[in-house]
């Protein structure tokens, strides 16, 4: 594989810093997440100034007016970002930690420590924050990183990586630790997928277009995250005031997000009074409704009759996919069928379909009587979240510092040898 | 991506195989894992009958002596197979274990379990009992297998794996958990690294042309496994008997194995008196010297240049690279540079460059003063090994039950949803 010179440098330069950072100080970490912080107020002149011309070029190409308020920066919204930094700054430092260790019968002592990754590379779409955000958390977990992010935001980004670059060597974080790829062609990306030895860990953060690019091409280890098409599985023995909270919360509390649901599975056991009042409430709130023909005959309001697709459709959007079940089995089938592994709940006063629930269904994040929302690395307690993990491998669900790390073994000895 | 009808067909059956495998009990799978023991032994005219038309194949096709060795199988072979089966049942279940569980101000219970990963391929060479060890592990953490072995032990693989299906099966084991593939061409062996959806992991075990076809070619999860270019640092403030003893031990008690030494770093401060000494060591013990010019010049029996290349080289053979350097700063960018990630040792009675290089060295395995040979799932006291990986996502170094897991959030909630 041939990769561009700029990979080449940027790869070596993280590479060199990753082993260096492996005994870099949470103190030093810390000051300067701290220093970042600051730097990015009073340099947010700077970052305005690119991002002006990141907005002033997406304009002249003709960009959708919902993008280029993604890709807007404030004043207030840069402050927000430092204050993101210092959250991260906030957190405990997992580096380190020596998990267990052991004592074998022939007297070595085996521990198994909590070390970095090495080099982290982060592939991203529009929003400039991710730059900063996902350089924090790789510094507080001693990772040096590789961003790449779009070419729509790349004056937005390369003006934050400098002033984080400046702010974080100054305190004594090793040279090479930030890096931002400046050559936004899918080629140069697709290089970078495959740069093994250079990169230790490769997460996308973005569309269903990138994420899958990124599984196709990449060689490098991967973490796949979030495409999430949830379910939300009405059984016949739940109260229906709590059903009903729930579903309109899962649904339109905020419709664009990966944890939001898209399927509400219905016990037939219930549906004669839980149909009509559940498509009057989604109705009322603005949401369409694509439903099988045994829900549509129970309501006489508006709905679209649904199609196999719609099941396998993650909306985003104000529109619910509605189908009766004939209880719990089925349900757990649908779901197992159709999920992106993402969040599933249902709603139940029966512990033994509860149970059944949460040990049948194949997701990151299985609950009962509550809202699928939950499913975040800060609603999960672990004050930061680098993105979602639909696989199973190495880390599933919310990511927070920890899926950022990888361990060691340690082991003392005095001279062991093997009979 | 086109896809054979018997990788379609095994795909589906393990991937439906794999939900029901969730729910089983350990009582089930440790009887079958009895059961399948038990048929292996009395089943075994059958292994035999197959292994000799192996056997036959290889001979006609010209293989190697050693290779027809690995191939071979006796009736005291499959009671060892058959053993390791027993051994497999022993072992504690991971599956189940909520590893944490916490509370959020909001009362959501949120749990860590640890579930199976769904569906595990592994692609392996020559020996056929590596049919019998990945099923059974595969077996006891609930996972479904998807096995693709050499096409030389083809017989022996299909033979093994139709008296463990009829075993596990009829002790109530889900139709489908365990499955080879039959047809051994690289295509259909391309094909199945490519079956996002069907497979959660796939772990290659052979040789380095098997790992770096999975590597470039698979778009499911993987984890590497195990080239081990191993270094032994002998610093000067060491005990020199103790060092003799252990690069000995390192190198020659087994050399064709990937946690062997392959390049010895002499610290200058002994050069003098330990270079004359372990280099006579090491050649009555039949090991060929490859050293750097000082090293040469300190002993006057028969060694080669070394070059670059040769510190890059694992030789699992009776030959070691040997170069003197400028204390433990050195020896460490030397490991850093040239190492596999896999494992490294120093000698030393000096406190602080034993921390260092603990700390420093970037392998799955960093010891003090003990021989590399000890990085294995047995010794390390797993009580199992499904190989020994080189990454650091997800599983790092021997891999014991726990690497064949992955983990999911369980919720409890009472009516949250999300403000």
């Amino acid at each position: 594989m041939e990769f561009t010179d700029e990979l080449i440098k940027k790869g070596t330069l993280a590479r060199d810093a990753s082993f260096k950072l492996a005994s870099v100080s949470t103190t030093v970490k810390n000051n300067a997440l701290e220093a970042i912080a600051a730097a990015l107020v009073e340099r947010a002149d700077e970052i305005l100034a690119a991002n002006a011309a990141d907005i002033e070029n997406a304009k002249n190409n003709g960009t959708k007016k919902a993008m280029i308020d993604r890709l807007s920066l404030s004043r207030e919204r840069i402050e927000g970002i430092a204050e993101g930094v210092r959250q991260v700054k906030a957190l405990a430092d997992p580096i380190g930690e020596v998990i267990k260790m052991w004592r074998r019968p022939n007297g070595l002592e085996i521990g198994q420590k909590r070390v970095p990754m090495g080099v982290i590379s982060i592939i991203y779409e529009a929003r400039p924050n991710v730059t900063a955000d996902a350089a924090a958390l790789c510094l507080k977990t001693s990772n040096a990183c590789i961003l790449r992010g779009g070419s729509d935001a790349i004056n937005s980004n390369k003006a934050i990586a400098k002033i984080m670059q400046d702010a974080a060597y100054s305190e004594g974080i090793p040279e090479g630790a930030i890096n931002i790829i400046e050559d936004t062609s899918r080629e140069t990306s697709v290089q970078l997928m495959k740069m093994n030895g250079y990169i230790d860990l490769l997460i996308p953060r973005g569309g269903k277009g990138l994420i899958r690019s990124v599984v196709e091409n990449a060689t490098v280890p991967v973490v796949e995250t979030a495409a999430g098409n949830c379910h939300m599985y009405v059984d016949g023995k739940c109260d229906a005031d709590m059903a009903e909270k729930l579903v309109i919360n899962a649904k339109v509390q905020r419709p664009s997000v990966c944890n939001a649901i898209e399927t509400l599975l219905i016990d037939r056991e219930i549906a004669g009074e839980f149909v009509p009042r559940i498509f009057k409430a989604l109705s009322d709130n603005g949401v369409e409704i694509c439903a099988d023909e045994e829900s549509r005959a129970l309501w006489d309001g508006e709905t679209k009759p649904v199609t196999d697709e719609d099941y396998y459709t993650e909306y985003n959007d104000y529109i619910i996919a509605v189908k009766i079940v004939d209880g719990i089995d089925e349900a757990i089938a649908h779901i197992n069928k159709y999920n992106t592994k993402h969040s599933e709940t249902i709603v139940t006063e029966d512990y033994s379909r509860a149970q059944k629930f949460l040990n049948e269904v194949d997701a990151a994040a299985v609950y009962v009587n509550a809202s699928t929302r939950f499913t975040d690395g800060f609603e999960f307690g672990f004050g930061a979240e680098i993105g979602i993990s639909t696989q199973k491998m190495h880390a599933r669900g919310p990511m927070g510092l920890e899926a950022l790390t990888s361990i060691k073994y340690i082991v003392y000895g005095n001279g062991q040898i093997r009979e």
